[in-house]
């Protein structure tokens, strides 16, 4: 019997070896973060803008001089897939349950540059979510909740409230009708998850 | 002299384990991922598309339709960075010894959507590279070298020749004399680099 203690030790440090590499993917990648709400039911933002490192799906920009007098969205909008729901996506062409997309804006820093006139990110303006998830939002469309966490400059909120239904989600439903979204996603506007579609062309 | 026999078994399962581990670090997030050359010192194509999982950090635009007749460089440019090399940035405010950045084009694939006009992505039509490196590019201005890998839709050709100097170079060297590069990088254009500074406000 005496000998299974120096087998459970080297069982357990290997363990904790291997949790060590896991968190180092959570570091560098993003990994498998999950999101947390608190006793309300409003969204925690991640740690340590975690989401800058997560897949970045691509960027829409409809600035003001397009959109006279003002447009609805004067920003960069940076939007990024948490990394496990990405994998997902390549392996099965679906948003599974928990599917996190995270959307930062960044104000349109300057249009003219050595490269030509245009339209430069400048600094980061606001935050905000969406997680599609079955149980939490079984009465919204798609299952998708949609949060604001700021339109102002880090340091963001902490915490954000979820939007009502109608306010993000009724684009996001005629988009679907357009076919320029899929199950809510505008995918149309975000070249790295079409090309990671099974089956499709990269 | 047998009870080693099962000790060793125990050990090499969990350096497999731990092998597979940092294996899903890579696939996910883009790890450490080492740049290869051939032996005509041509850079190879990182497999799998990679890069779109490095760390994304910025993208200018400047289309056709604002620098008539024909804009340099009329696509999306988005721009990642190699994680490892990120964290170094991070820690330090230096591109290290190695830094390798990834400049993927995409075109500009809508003009009008829900959220108004503008510019929206459309297909991957180009890829290119430029990594730091004192030994390879000793004689490189800030050690850069620049390649190209396509200015096409994938799948992209597997490696591609440096180009010369002053093709790429010239303009990042103007860059840094107007403030607008560091190190031959345009920072100003590149906010999560510039929120990763140290002492930077994220």
């Amino acid at each position: 019997m005496k000998l299974r203690a120096p087998f459970g030790r080297l069982l357990i440090a290997p363990a904790l070896l291997i949790a060590a590499a896991l968190a180092g993917l959570g570091a560098s990648g993003g990994g498998d973060y999950q999101h947390q709400f608190d006793a309300s039911g409003a969204l925690m933002q991640p740690p340590d803008y975690l989401w800058r490192q997560w897949v970045y799906v691509g960027t829409p920009v409809t600035p003001n001089s397009l959109n006279p007098p003002e447009a609805a969205f004067p920003e960069f909008h940076n939007v990024y897939m948490r990394p496990s729901d990405f994998e997902h996506w390549r392996r099965t062409g679906k948003f599974r349950d928990g599917t996190t997309l995270m959307k930062e804006l960044v104000s349109v820093g300057s249009t003219q540059a050595l490269s030509g006139k245009g339209f430069f990110e400048g600094e980061f303006i606001g935050l905000e979510a969406t997680i599609k998830d079955s149980k939490r939002f079984a009465s919204e469309p798609g299952n998708w909740g949609y949060f604001t966490f700021s339109h102002e400059k880090p340091p963001y909120p902490k915490v954000a409230k979820q939007k009502p239904t109608g306010e993000c989600n009724a684009c996001h439903a005629q988009g679907n009708a357009q076919g320029v979204a899929e199950d809510f996603v505008f995918t149309a506007y975000y070249p790295v998850i079409r090309a990671a579609r099974p089956g499709a062309k990269p």
